[in-house]
């Protein structure tokens, strides 16, 4: 598959992905592109068009055989192996990203739990022991971790970035509400929880006829 | 403003927002479009169209005043309120996402608390009690709750959001895994965090010269 896939055709692959694994865990045989286009919120032509890119094609009459496109479709989007991830910010959303078995699931595995703050290290959460800032070097190459995730407040946002990418991580996942600089070479994506709730709240008063209450 | 914001325009007026409203806490009274466009990842030319959508035109030398457009934006955002929330889902990811300080600060406010496990009940998060979802109707209609968040297993969802709709919220957003339906009327936003990390995953690979490890 080509490097530059533009976001929106990713998302779209990853949610047939979604899709395809859901009916190959029921045993369901094949599916056809309009049907893999209604449950991925999408049109048959783009379905044929995205999966004609990995050079799978479904047959007329039959559709795709989930158990051909599944490995395809995971190879592609470089999910048949196990990514190692470095966690920093023992908070509460933290906390709560270590023990996400949807991370697990999907083959990305916290092997190690950072924090500045002294009173926490040495907990433990979700089996993992809260390691001081200092560590993250030697942890990251001892491990083999690639891909770092971020859930600290806004303003150290920024500082624990550099540390990780200087213990070379490649990749970060930013929950802080904070744009993050890294130099060429890493990947960011932040992700802003309170954005989505914006979002979702324009949407709920821009469809709603009466004006919104004070 | 128009309804029908295209996705991609919402998001950006969203950064465009963030970066003002960081530049009205740091008490800068103007900035130029190129800056403003920078600093959300966008080229002057398209902040310059999406916020003349609005009304709202900078100024040749001077640039956009910061008081002035920071009101307009989150007005036409519908972000010049409050929100009233519920939170289904008393586990890892719900219990943070009800200390999440950013929803408060953004005017979210999670006022109730449910999950359908008898032995949670009682128990309190961030001095949420948390409740039986029998009293998901009348707690709604009686706190004047609009937006429902969804925290719960991917099998359970569809059932808690149908419970959601039946009790009068306008608004989902979902942290499941799982793909909810909803009648018309109703918005949903899914915000699947293994995928955030399976897109990560994939910049990563794109752009490594090596062939990934197995």
């Amino acid at each position: 598959m080509p490097q530059a896939v533009p976001r929106p055709t990713l998302q779209r692959l990853l949610r047939y992905l979604r899709e395809l694994e859901r009916l190959e865990a029921e045993g369901t045989p094949t599916i056809a592109s309009d049907e893999l286009g209604a449950a991925a919120g999408t049109t048959a032509h783009q379905v044929r068009k995205d999966l004609s890119c990995l050079g799978t094609l479904g047959r007329r009459g039959v559709g795709y055989r989930v158990g051909d496109i599944v490995p395809t479709l995971r190879a592609a989007l470089a999910l048949d192996r196990q990514w190692r991830v470095a966690l920093v910010g023992a908070g509460n959303i933290g906390r709560a990203l270590c023990a996400y078995r949807g991370f697990r699931e999907r083959g990305f595995h916290i092997v190690a739990l950072f924090d500045s703050d002294p009173r926490k290290e040495g907990c433990t959460w979700a089996r993992l022991k809260v390691l001081p800032m200092g560590q993250l070097r030697r942890t990251v190459a001892e491990l083999g971790v690639e891909l770092g995730i971020i859930a600290v407040p806004a303003t150290a946002a920024q500082g624990v970035a550099d540390q990780l990418v200087a213990a070379g991580v490649r990749g970060i996942l930013n929950f802080a509400p904070a744009r993050i600089i890294v130099p060429p070479g890493v990947q960011v994506r932040s992700v802003d929880l309170a954005v989505e709730a914006e979002q979702l709240a324009f949407l709920v008063s821009a469809q709603s006829t009466q004006p919104p209450q004070p």
